[in-house]
């Protein structure tokens, strides 16, 4: 698997990815508009409030068969506070499908980890993360990156208007580390066969 | 720990009560009004759509001191079509605190695990159950019932403004139920101390 890190600044984000210390062919960094015409899977990792400027930015660069996987939540810490912010389309999954050209292809994964596991190069999940959308197609792309982390397992739980289940899950973690003051709280699924 | 069962129909309630086998002077059955006017921590169990109601019956009998628990989870399943009810008030449990007397204290507990297993006698959940409220008091009181049971473990996670996502996360395990033709999905948070 190659990745592209994509971003505004690109020398910003190539001495980012040369701090990783990973070899220089399995990760580069580029312009959003290069790295995303350069992609077939584009994993959307913007906080929510910049996921509008950021699609009008890349929308032109998606083509067919593209697959957008996001992993934004409507979250805000405005004055220290954690709050959800009312989207009008439901989730932010579905605020980003309405603003998506109809060709591409759209799926839900991230959402819920910590953040800062994902960070750690040397960590395992030992937990699971929730997939959803309307493309069988993306799903499973969205699965198969989800397996590719140490300990992580994908639970599918259909289509996209069940987004919001899922972003609530991530108010519900952090909700969780802030009352028990801890800073890596997920979530194990029991009862699957 | 003695139990009332209230119930609309009392001789309904008593033949149930009966079928369970259980110890007569453990677990009786009353109607609404005797039954949480005995009780000082009461249950409340209803389908959502028939909380206001039930309020309306028993909130004369709620004394002071009187604990509620809210079991309630805004959902529907109209049409077999599994959908969340627009709450204005946020969540079903921030709906019930408005319609409750100011001198009870509520707490929200048992909104995630599966009925199903709380009718099976012999089964171990081995998994978390959520508990919020505004009131220390009542949060601990809905803590120690959910530590009741077998292989159930109470996890806090604050006030009462954060019972949507408690309720959002029962329909992620409908959701789940669903998608993967399960009956008892359910959640264990890692990370916690």
């Amino acid at each position: 698997m190659r990745v592209i890190v994509g971003s505004r600044d690109k020398e910003r984000a190539r001495s980012v990815v040369a701090s990783w210390g990973v070899a220089a062919d399995a990760v580069e960094a580029d312009d959003y508009a290069a790295a995303v015409s350069r992609a077939g899977v584009i994993v959307l990792t913007v906080p929510f409030t910049s996921v509008d400027p950021t699609l009008a930015e890349i929308n032109a660069q998606l083509g067919d068969g593209s697959i957008v996987i996001d992993v934004t939540v409507p979250i805000d810490f405005a004055g220290g506070r954690m709050s959800m912010l009312d989207v009008a389309e439901g989730s932010a999954a579905q605020h980003i499908r309405t603003r998506l050209p109809a060709h591409v292809e759209l799926a839900v994964a991230f959402k819920t980890i910590p953040a800062r596991l994902l960070g750690d190069f040397s960590a395992s999940f030992d937990c699971d993360e929730f997939v959803c959308g309307d493309s069988d197609r993306a799903r499973e792309q969205a699965a198969a990156l989800v397996r590719a982390l140490p300990g992580l397992r994908p639970v599918d739980i259909g289509p996209l208007s069940r987004a919001r289940y899922i972003e609530h899950m991530t108010a519900l973690a952090v909700a969780i580390n802030r009352k028990h003051k801890v800073h890596d709280a997920r979530f194990r699924v029991l009862g699957l066969r």
